[in-house]
């Protein structure tokens, strides 16, 4: 077998083999093959697409050319979740309390904040004394006699998918929904889940612009997944605007307690509500609606406020985060209000402009080892749909150092008139 | 500028700007690009093609990445010729001093033979004592004093378009007409001639395999030829059967000679008297009809070949061999007759199998340091349109070696019966 062969075959439009796949990518892994070539490959997929057996092959043997999570110690259905990312997606924090409090294992791994992104494991890392270094066996221990875990990616998982991830980024092959769909189901698949929940986003704040790509990118992961034996649940949302009404790492964690006492925004109810229901639907093997009850009640009856006292407790962190977020977390030092210049209708909320006011905030790093300031972030006060007066006020911008310009000017900028 | 932008715009279909492609080149030539970038965007060019005035920047950004021929000491218009290559391939031995003798000054370089394709530098050095190691400075003079001078290349021409060449072929883009475009005209244009005649084949012993594929290359090179600033002229021939009746080196030779005496076979000679017509029209400004009469006369009252044992002579090499060939260049050691199998009328001599056969013999060689066998090669008897009975030779295939297995199967399977 020749890699040139292999490039041509696709370009020009053929299928491949699951052998041709596992030979080229076992070959890039093992770096027999150049980047030259999968840069060549990687374009000819973005031209020519793949179909569901062969983006399953290629999810497969990104999934094995690492070490492979085993959670198998772990007693009842395994699910996991995964957000293809946005502003203010603290859903972890919210979805894995009450799934585990309603009986459904949640042993899982997250990933640190990059660039305008948000990472749950730095936001974790804002409580005082929370740990998510945990190696496998200690995370089984762990959720066996607890029901929840969240750590960090201790095991480099799937190295071929990070290997061409960084070189579809230089390449120009990013946007090709084959590869992100085997780039995001190889690492599920390594991170050993028996059923997949996967909340796809869409709109300015998301990867994916338009509905319609969210929609093939949510195909195409399901077809792979059952394909590969996990069951798996796409569901859709916009990220046109931030998910709930804080970004940033402290002001999360306390609007997610805030979420899990029965308060915080709608849409961020709503939204853990239902993802919730899909985890505890495949985990606990009942209709979706049986399990958003349950879902709710344990809201209700403070059960998955408690799990999350629990796990904070469990990884070494200060559980009174759940009683009293602000004396546990502390108020940063400076605050900033973006206030109405007008009056009139909000029509928007920008996600990526918030996103980006964060980030100038120092939300997050700008490379892997970067710091980030736990208590910068943006709290809104107004979203979409809100008729405001000149002078009132929008948002408010939180930070340890005192507020950037950039922030201001960006943050402004994301509320659109009518 | 950013070489991953470029990519992904001309991913999207988007025109590059001579800024765009003129940044990418040099800084892949000075290997501040990568080959993985550059392969993507060879593929991307593959898929979205690039127009007129883009292949014409990267045609001019690859032949000023390195050393460039000044023919400017040469007297007259400087016209080159080029061949996309072919089974059979001597015009330059014929074409080239019948040109001089016309008056046009003949100053080119040539290639070596690699794989089963010939080269014009192999089949001149077969002729005993002949050099073609000439510097630029010598082969100036030698054409102002004898109007014609036939050399390997001393220089390295066009340093981006050997890199990049060496990429396409390992990572599947060779096949695309702009590229291929650029890559010839590239060193064309480096090697200083002021006007160029594009002899394009198809078929089975050509690059193109296709006609029309043919045309298309021969309209990009002629439209990169007119925005270079060098004339230019495109003439299309098959290449289904070997050009005249000998492959090798010696025996073709030979039947050039035999050629500028005014014999050989009439498809050698149709084809030749066009090139040459078309190289002395636009060498001295004159009509098709009127360089063809001046070409037929040269060849009629002996100052073509003359010219060619004058360039020999000149070059250090025999020029006896105009005058008794066989005792200048020897006879082989073996030789072995293919027969008719059956009573039949030819149908065709397939150019790629006695290309593979005259391979098998010697003639061509594996790598760019291998050796060649001189003497060996392929005499044609018939070509197509011949009705044959059972056991007439079809062909006779010569090496210094014993005749291999493969050659003769390679040969057989050439002659396709009706």
């Amino acid at each position: 077998m020749r890699a040139v062969d292999i490039i041509i075959k696709k370009r020009d439009g053929g299928v491949l083999t699951d052998e041709e796949i596992r030979y080229f990518i076992d070959a890039y892994t093992a770096g027999e093959i150049g980047d030259d070539q999968a840069a060549a490959l990687m374009m000819s997929i973005f031209f020519r697409g793949m179909d569901y057996d062969e983006t399953t092959a290629l999810t497969l043997a990104m999934a094995e050319s690492g070490k492979q999570v085993d959670l198998s110690g772990i007693k009842g259905v395994k699910v996991d979740k995964h957000s293809t990312g946005g502003i203010g997606d603290k859903t972890t924090m919210i979805v894995g309390p009450i799934t585990a409090a309603c009986g459904v294992p949640v042993a899982k791994m997250s990933g640190r904040a990059l660039g305008f992104t948000g990472g749950t494991i730095d936001k974790l890392e804002s409580i005082p004394g929370l740990s998510t270094s945990i190696p496998i066996e200690k995370m089984v221990e762990i959720v066996n006699d607890t029901g929840i875990c969240v750590a960090g990616q201790t095991l480099e998982l799937a190295p071929a998918d990070k290997k061409l991830y960084a070189l579809r980024d230089v390449t120009g092959s990013i946007e090709s929904i084959p590869l992100i769909a085997a780039s995001i189901m190889s690492k599920k698949i390594a991170a050993g889940a028996d059923a997949i929940v996967l909340d796809v986003k869409y709109g300015s704040g998301a990867f994916m612009k338009t509905k319609a790509d969210a929609k093939a990118l949510a195909d195409t992961m399901c077809g792979i997944g059952e394909k590969a034996g996990r069951r798996t649940v796409a569901v859709l949302n916009s990220m046109e605007e931030p998910l709930g009404m804080c970004i940033g790492n402290t002001i999360e964690v306390k609007e997610s307690v805030e979420t899990l006492k029965g308060g915080g925004s709608e849409d961020l109810k709503k939204h853990c509500f239902e993802l919730a229901a899909h985890m505890i639907s495949l985990g606990l093997g009942i209709g979706f609606e049986e399990a958003e009850a349950m879902a709710l009640k344990s809201v209700e009856d403070g059960s998955a406020l408690r799990k999350f006292a629990q796990m904070i407790k469990v990884q070494g962190g200060d559980p009174s985060v759940c009683d009293d977020p602000d004396a546990a977390l502390g108020i940063p030092k400076y605050s900033y209000v973006i206030r109405a210049e007008k009056d009139g209708s909000i029509e928007k909320c920008d996600a990526y402009s918030i996103g980006m006011a964060a980030y100038a905030l120092g939300v997050g790093r700008t490379s892997l080892k970067g710091k980030i300031d736990p208590r910068a972030g943006v709290k809104l006060i107004v979203k979409s749909g809100v008729d405001v007066k000149k002078g009132d006020g929008l948002c408010v911008l939180y930070s340890d150092s005192p507020v950037s310009e950039e922030a201001i000017e960006r943050a402004s900028s994301a509320y659109i008139y009518r």
